[in-house]
């Protein structure tokens, strides 16, 4: 199993904190009620109750430690780990008022991450034999791309470009703006980054061969049939070996797998994000 | 239907503006590489493309004019509304770079929204002509609270608290540390703002009269069977009307209705948001 | 005497941080000229100058270690404790240049909370043997109101609503726009979180009727005469023992036991945080 | 009268917003709920309680203004200008959700800074005849420092430094530190900005004495009597008549003018700020 | 001359804000103690005090706007044109106060900008009749880097990645460390956004066969002798058309044509960034 | 050498914070890649690539800390040493991840402070042997300006005002608005804290004379020819010896020395910061 890397801390706290004082507003009233006096240590247990694949626990550990540096959180499961039912998950040591205070938004953030990676890694197992990725898209939360990317990687799935910046994707309006396909790629060459890459939006073989012809180094294939992607696919091959295809549009667990055996190289859907639920944990103390 | 209000444009803006901000990171490569010279005004149009109840059109009109103050926002559908598929529910007018720029963040939030509000209305509805009410948690995406749970009222639910600041939830944990629910309320009664409600969890009966007895507003029937759950209700409206009964824990869309028939005032169920998916809509340009 | 614990620093330290720098701008030049080799560690002590209630040694504590993590702070008063003039309330050790530094921000900071809690003691003591209580109101100076209403309790009183979410108050316009009491309770209702509680600002007993008829929780009443509140005090106890009664407007400490005599269960006054002057403290070093 | 300027809304804007967002927290209940469709525009009037001194008002347009571009806030007093109780002071129209929702925050801050420019002003009145005059410290609320120091100038004082970066001010301990005044001067000299002043706190004429000999620009005398300071006062005055004297100490009503008389250029004191209360104002919607 | 975009100002604003803010603190003493009164609407020119091409008049604009809306500043001169000395570049209408409120940060920005643009055409021109680019590194100043790599566009260059997060570039640590060029370049591509690209740092040119056997997107020749350079070129070519070739390393105005002349490319150098001064510009009240 | 003292990391941090997410953004995506598995600690050191003053280690050393506290980072050279190409500057031990990762920030932060602390000592070696100091200016590169005039001080001249606020210059388009020298100093004094200085730029020996008469305490001479500057010092200490004098205007490494020998106390300059390079220095991994 491949080891996802978060974004160092200094990208992730700012963020993190901001989560935690959303919750917490002007103070949790329960627990600063409770526990006013010296603060016992006590001991959590994280616990999955339902099957699914776990992603998130290094970020729950860093929302328990902003709160506590003491806190110490025993991840039990690795991430991208499918655990059953029942299984402790993390095991949670320190101060009982931090323990009670961070729950909701480390549990919050687990979850939600690992709802993700588990039904990305659904999608990624249909088609787990062939040479063909999973992708995802920028249909993410606002706020919380750089986790819920990171969830989809933990489930086997690969980055597509993280915002509007670090690739260019030239869509048919863009295309209509510009004049024609050769003409947009023209134009946006003049002032993009020069590493960066750009893939074109494409619903027929003529817009295929125009956009290979003037540059693409992706081409995506917006809502065909298999059928059509496969021809695309065989044109695209012959002309040039180099240039990465990628399918687009209404991938289903029912169908990704033709989409897949049509030989293109990346299938990108955002179902991962926006069609799973939250896998269900939750916090007890011992 | 009722209409909510979002909270001020000082509340929802530096949210909007750092969601924009994450999507858009060093500058749109592709719309600013094409839009160079006098950008056109166009026109858009938001479509949904599944049966759904639609929310967070104010959200997304913000999110175009954070980025450009002349363009106009249409919205076709009230919040709250149930639309068909195809239906056109927004029109949107301005210079096109600002709507391509703006499309993502501002469907991704309205998608989100919708597909809460969609789910949250199946419950309301199957305890529609009951006096029972759904209310929320706090398991809330972290960042969006203030968003999702705009999106369960559209959908018919009723909020609870917002934060770990502006109500009381005493549950087993509290009550160990405190030695006994009477010592826990007691203990945060003393530093407790005086409009805020103290709510008890209970799972037993015996609880339940504990709790009343010590002056709790809310109690809360925690994963108890109906028949537990008539008898709490029974005894606790015997004792005292004033009290609020809410339950909670592992309620469906199978079993709402019978929870709800045991005559307690709500049930909290993290479902609407935890267990919804996104609703599909898409913008399109003329 | 009760315990009043702080925000998470998560909540405070943001605040602690922008006054630092307000005060140190672009770097203390006096410390900074001087300090250059190895600091020296010294020891200073905080002195109170003139009696009072002490209020704000742990945020004192803070600000010294967000300059420098070493220093030790050592309180020598209890929150809430009444010191006399020339009273040692603090011991500090650590480097000269972050106890120079952090002084004037520490010391304003304890200052404005301790004169703050000793006036409100003045007003609790003239009521400490009867059951009505005191609580302050929404006018805090902006920007200090968590701190602010942390010093009114540890004077003795109690918090009232911290902000304008967690609580609902009904005042004279807000019943005019709705056309009446019961429009605006029930407006008010379909949108707000369900543990939020609803205060009605009355005049009159026919308000205060109409306030109790449609299910206001707490009813204030206004700038009424002690006779008019003991009449409005019989009124509600009979009709509704958990209805909640505050009274409210120019509550001076030679009113104050007259008002709670007419056995209300709050008094609410801004005096003790607009009316207090910064109770005198000073730093120095041994 | 002289006018004074507030700093650029560049300055104050992030400040505003974050004081209207402690109070909004996650949105007005109250307002959010009954003002839910079109908003009728009204107009309120701000009152005076007691008479006073008004500072703030701009500062207050402002708060409006961030909460809704198009209301009108319209000064009937001018800053500075002394106003008798009843006196209308403003006069705001604009949408009334609006008017409600800033009302608390620009109140606080006009009743803080007309209280502060209220005490100012009778300290300054005690010595208009002379040429002496009063100067603040950095005795202020945190995060309040400009507009508190906006408020003494407009009740007629100066500003003395603004914070710990604009002038030198060399006390007991660092003159300890460096080993004498001499060193201390000129250790500094070496690393400050040289359009700074130094100003060297003295308690002995000789310390006076070696203050003015080794080049500081201000010498202040700390706790003297008028005695002590009259001859401070003439041996600077001998020695260089470019050398400023501020007197700083318990100062208080009393005994200001015999302080002044004394014939020095400045008298700090931090009452103005710490030992006054807010100024009562009242809103009332027509 | 290619027409170069900004950023969108959600992206911008909050930069100039803060610069805004570094340069006025806590107000401007001269500019607020002259213009109390009605501020008068002056015009303002700028001009070139050198020969030079103008860069950031967007920028400065935008900084002028931020400080008050109704300033118009029109530009006169187009970004990238060369300009005399004594030309004036634009001309700026407005109040007063704001002018020289706002004018050093402006000029500081457009004069650093333009000093990029200037010395990155002396490259740019060195080269201009050959396919050969030249790009820019990370090598900006800190904060500015958005704004630095606009300026070397408007002189001519194309930007090289904007941070670490928009392509990857493998050096001889990452290879030292995954244990060669093969496994580096396989376990990056494990975690990395499919869309980037990956560029191999090269010293010799066995490592240049390495890494395009293992699928280098660009191979840099680091520090290589021209004659080094064409013989990589050269083998690179034959092996894979699509491959893109990067000098880098030591590149000046002597040797840019005979590295160019090489056939690579691109040439990266942080020269116009590290080694130019800033293009003298002035602004003169009318 | 005189010891120069960075501001408190509490004014520093959040700068260097928002640099290094200004490189990482979303993410490392080449360190990110390679080290996944536990990071082996390295050791790397820093080597000056040409001749130079030092300027920036404390500076680089807190990038590497905010990055991983673990990191030691040594330095090897004092602020303001004169370096030989290819001295060791400093030696930096910890996770290789973070010392990839902060290596660019780090570095560009001490080649830009010691270029300019380089270039400045040029200027200041010019005329070490003469009483008259080197000023530097407010032409700064925006968010830089603390560490700017940091370095410039390392080089060995002297701050002038760091920015709007600490300090008066009065300029022509001033004195033209206020109606005279005279008014507008008038008019500046009543709103300026009383420790700021007042200067005064003049063009003329009368306008010398004016500012003298009403009391500036700096008089700066703007543009003038040598043989005016004589003439002008000459006339100022005969009047006041306590008024500072300034030379403005087009100082260069070839008549810095002209321009002291006039008597003057300080000339400012912005050319050690607008026409300085970065030093070159790099990061070897051992």
């Amino acid at each position: 199993m491949k080891k996802i890397k978060l974004p160092s801390s200094i990208v992730l706290d700012p963020l993190l904190q901001s989560w935690l004082i959303e919750d917490i507003g002007r103070g949790d009233r329960t627990t600063g009620g409770i526990f006013t006096e010296d603060i016992a240590t006590r001991e959590a247990q994280w616990v999955a109750k339902e099957v699914g694949i776990i992603a998130g626990l290094p970020v729950a550990a860093r929302v328990f430690q902003l709160l506590n540096k003491e806190i110490n959180f025993i991840p039990l499961a690795t991430e991208g780990e499918k655990v059953d039912r029942t299984k402790v998950i993390a095991r949670i040591e320190g101060a009982m008022d931090a323990l009670l205070m961070g729950e909701r938004v480390a549990l919050n953030l687990a979850m939600r991450l690992s709802g993700i990676a588990t039904l990305t890694q659904r999608y990624v197992d249909a088609i787990a034999d062939l040479p063909t990725q999973l992708v995802d898209t920028r249909k993410t939360t606002p706020g919380l791309r750089i986790l819920e990317k990171y969830a989809t990687q933990v489930g086997g799935a690969v980055n597509h470009r993280m915002g509007l910046d670090d690739a260019v994707m030239i869509k048919d309006n863009h295309i209509a703006a510009a004049g024609g396909i050769k003409e947009a790629i023209a134009r946006i060459r003049e002032t993009m980054p020069y590493p960066l890459t750009i893939e074109v939006e494409t619903n027929t073989l003529a817009e295929v061969e125009e956009a290979l012809f003037h540059g693409a180094d992706i081409v995506m294939l917006d809502n065909m049939t298999t059928e059509q992607m496969k021809r695309a696919v065989q044109f695209i091959r012959e002309k040039n070996e180099k240039v990465k295809i990628e399918a687009s549009g209404n991938v289903t667990l029912d169908n990704i797998r033709a989409v897949a055996e049509t030989g293109i190289d990346y299938i990108s859907s955002s179902a991962p994000i926006t069609r799973s639920t939250w896998l269900d944990l939750s916090m007890r103390l011992k």
